[in-house]
């Protein structure tokens, strides 16, 4: 039969495990090849796809989420790719591997091994598409200084763009052959999507998006061509753990689906994906008018991925489908000449923060236009707005409290006030009787915390400096001071 | 008979004639005594009423509309106050007296002499009813300096409150009587709406609040006596040009009346005022709140008082009823503790920017509190916010302008795009073809205006600062140069 290629055999928990077989390369094994493997560990048994990687090489991923034996066989049509079998041991996670991100507590995130995750988002469309090694390098130091651990990004290219290597092959609209794929384009994005997990950062993959308008043409393909790079895509991608599934970008702005389709789609990401990655969809007409967002209380929906201006609103949502809110566009700051990208910084921290202490998440992004080169959110590259410092404030202040922060202010235990453009002279705070609080007040803008003297305790009038964005931080005394502090309780 | 008075023989047009007479003193003469007047010139006849003024005095007052030789002859049960009959000469009309404001053009005002009249209201609820003399001074020193022709005021007190005067007799919850008005306390609030109406600005006179919470009692009076007051307000104060009537503040905070008692309230104005002042009734849940507003579009309002916080619904409150929309309150600047006075004054600036540039009108007001003395809004005084001064700015761009700049806009002669919180580094303008534009950056919050050299036509790319707050103004290149200017027309 065929060459044995060489094994491994141990991966770390959450890793990829990669198994690589020798195949037939004529015709198109794409299409024609079907592969798959049954991995098992005790009785836990998980079947992924494999997929051709051009030059005769197939491969089957795996990410082992149980520590211990696994062993495998594979399954082809094709003799020699069929009863392929073996063993490994999934070892600890690695330190900084968490696993992949759930939903917890209802409205919120954690790592599998339950770490907390606050997603902190930003946008970079195309980072990964213009050929541009060196920028996208310099698009990895940026995010790694930065407060983001999610990135926004697109597979599929945009109208007019012309980048060196596609999802399928061929490099124009008109040699584009979308029965075959193109491995070293896959390969290209599979580096990138390793970098992001090795700095932490979720990969928010845009799988469609409408920006074509005849160009690519790779909005309005049939079924069955949408299925067959999904189940692609999900073969090579769904065994990185920083992968979340978006099924499109502003769904509701392409004229060639129906709300039937994308319900038909992310149902079928559902059953493909062995490892049940977050996934939800991504409108667009919200932003400015009133038509209904996409129902993200339908099953398959992990997280409501909500384009809209106002989050104020995110109370409401939060109310109306009980599942994480995440704002992943609320307008980016810069410069742009449309209404969406031009926002200032003050106002995108604003936005921040208004959503985030009604308990919802948001996605930053940049539009600063310049004559010579790209924006943020199209590209990647530098940042150079005054919000990004804004949200590492921000993030530093919600990791320092409560996971499920929403819940602690029910159960009297901490709380954020926001006064947003408000610039109140003193606040008439209603704490609970009987507990001390310690209490701070925050300069989003500034970001400083100056801490109060002494503790409060019931109705309280604090103080504050009459300036717009303003917060409250207001923490149970005994929580800093130690268990046992106060209250004179025997030791 | 009686003593007769003496009587003026001429008055300005919309200036006050008042017949005073003498009768009787006994009894209760404000319940008891009926009198009105005919005043006719030539087939037009008005009939106002006549109201006690203590002291055995009763006056009719009454405000002409047309110039010439008017007469007129009273009616009472009592015979000493019926059947007084005379004449005079109605003059022209002194310089700035423009007479009352009137809607215009559907969505606008105007003084009924046809000048252009654009509303900056400010709100001072309480300023005449301290018995401070000097603080009523000295707010009308700030008007007279300020950008404002309009002012929110109310003729009761609130609950707390131990004003000198009442528009009832008594000075206590427990003395007052509902049955005698206080001719004192009038007299003073006249002398009020006499200076405004010197200084050029227009008395919003709210009839009813809510502030009462069962001090007063005056938010829960029954039906009769809410007539009587009424019409008596009406006797003395409908003759001053400057009155707009506003049946009650945050009405839908009074739970002791129904929409039903408040529609039957404006219509009795609406019979009772022989003028036809400004009518309109300002709703309180709307700010936060989605209930609905009054229902403007009944025939007896003439103009949208709008409770809301959010400038950008304009264009919708115009569309529902087409009547001039006026956001009476939409937060107030200030530091105080409550969400509605504590906005800064850039977001006050953007509020009546956002309002106006869209065809609408804004009330300013001031809630800065200090341990020593009270709010703008409450009391008068001096201001100390940063917008008032960009509202001069504003009503001076909107007085360069057309008066109906929506209108305008439309037929492509003027334009006002107000940017907001949007920095655009450029926009593009889509200019009318063949018709040349003169384009001005207006820096809404340092007030500056930055003409841009030559003209545009057509599709525009305008490079902009790429800050927040930033306006342009377009104006027909011709209308600038004079008639004639350009396009090699023959002289």
């Amino acid at each position: 039969m065929t060459e044995f290629l060489k094994q491994p055999t141990s991966v770390e928990k959450w890793g990829i495990f990669e198994l690589s077989l020798n195949g037939p390369s004529e015709g198109n094994p794409y299409q024609e090849v079907n592969l798959t493997a049954r991995f098992q560990y005790k009785n836990r048994i998980v079947e992924p796809d494999g997929f051709y990687d051009g030059n005769g090489v197939y491969r089957i991923r795996f990410m082992p989420d149980e520590i211990g034996i696994w062993c495998y066989i594979t399954t082809s049509s094709i003799p020699e790719l069929d009863g392929h079998h073996g063993e490994f041991i999934c070892l600890q996670p690695s330190l900084g591997n968490h696993g992949p991100v759930r939903v917890k507590n209802g409205y919120h995130f954690a790592y599998e091994d339950g770490t907390a995750y606050m997603p902190f988002g930003t946008t970079c469309y195309h980072w990964t598409h213009h050929g541009d090694e060196r920028n996208e390098e310099l698009t990895l130091q940026t995010l790694e200084s930065s407060p983001f651990n999610k990135v926004r990004m697109c597979i599929l290219p945009t109208r007019g763009m012309r980048p060196p290597q596609l999802a399928f092959t061929g490099t124009t609209p008109e040699d584009t052959d979308r029965t075959r794929f193109n491995p070293a384009f896959f390969a290209h994005l599979e580096g990138r999507i390793a970098d992001l997990c090795r700095l932490g950062i979720e990969a928010d993959l845009i799988l469609f998006h409408p920006y074509d308008k005849g160009d690519w043409g790779f909005d309005s393909m049939d079924r069955e061509t949408d299925q067959y790079y999904l189940r692609y895509v999900i073969a090579r991608l769904a065994a990185f753990r920083n992968v979340w599934w978006s099924l499109s970008n502003e769904y509701d702005f392409n004229k060639f689906k129906t709300v039937e389709d994308w319900d038909r789609l992310i149902q079928f990401v559902q059953r493909r994906d062995p490892y049940q990655h977050l996934r939800s969809i991504h409108n667009g007409t919200k932003m400015y008018e009133s038509s209904p967002l996409y129902d993200f209380s339908k099953p398959w929906i992990t997280h409501q991925s909500i384009q809209h201006w106002d989050p104020e609103l995110t109370t409401e949502w939060r109310m109306a489908n009980r599942k994480p809110v995440v704002i992943d566009e609320i307008s980016y700051e810069g410069n742009s000449s449309r209404r969406w990208g031009n926002i200032s910084g003050e106002e995108m921290t604003l936005r921040f923060w208004e959503t985030m202490t009604r308990g919802g998440y948001v996605t930053h992004g940049e539009a600063y236009t310049h004559q010579d080169k790209r924006a943020w959110i199209s590209s990647g590259g530098t940042l150079q707005g005054e919000s990004s410092e804004r949200m590492a404030f921000l993030r530093r202040i919600m990791e320092e409290g409560p996971a499920d922060w929403s819940q602690a202010a029910q159960d009297g235990d901490y709380y954020l006030n926001y006064f947003g453009r408000h610039q109140h002279a003193y606040y008439e705070l209603a704490l609970p009787m009987g507990t001390e609080y310690s209490v701070e007040i925050i300069d989003t803008w500034n970001m400083t915390v100056t801490p109060l003297g002494g503790t409060f305790s019931g109705p309280s009038r604090i103080e504050l400096p009459g300036n717009p964005y303003t917060a409250l931080r207001i923490r149970k005394a005994a929580q800093l001071a130690g268990a046992g502090a106060g209250g004179g309780e025997s030791a």
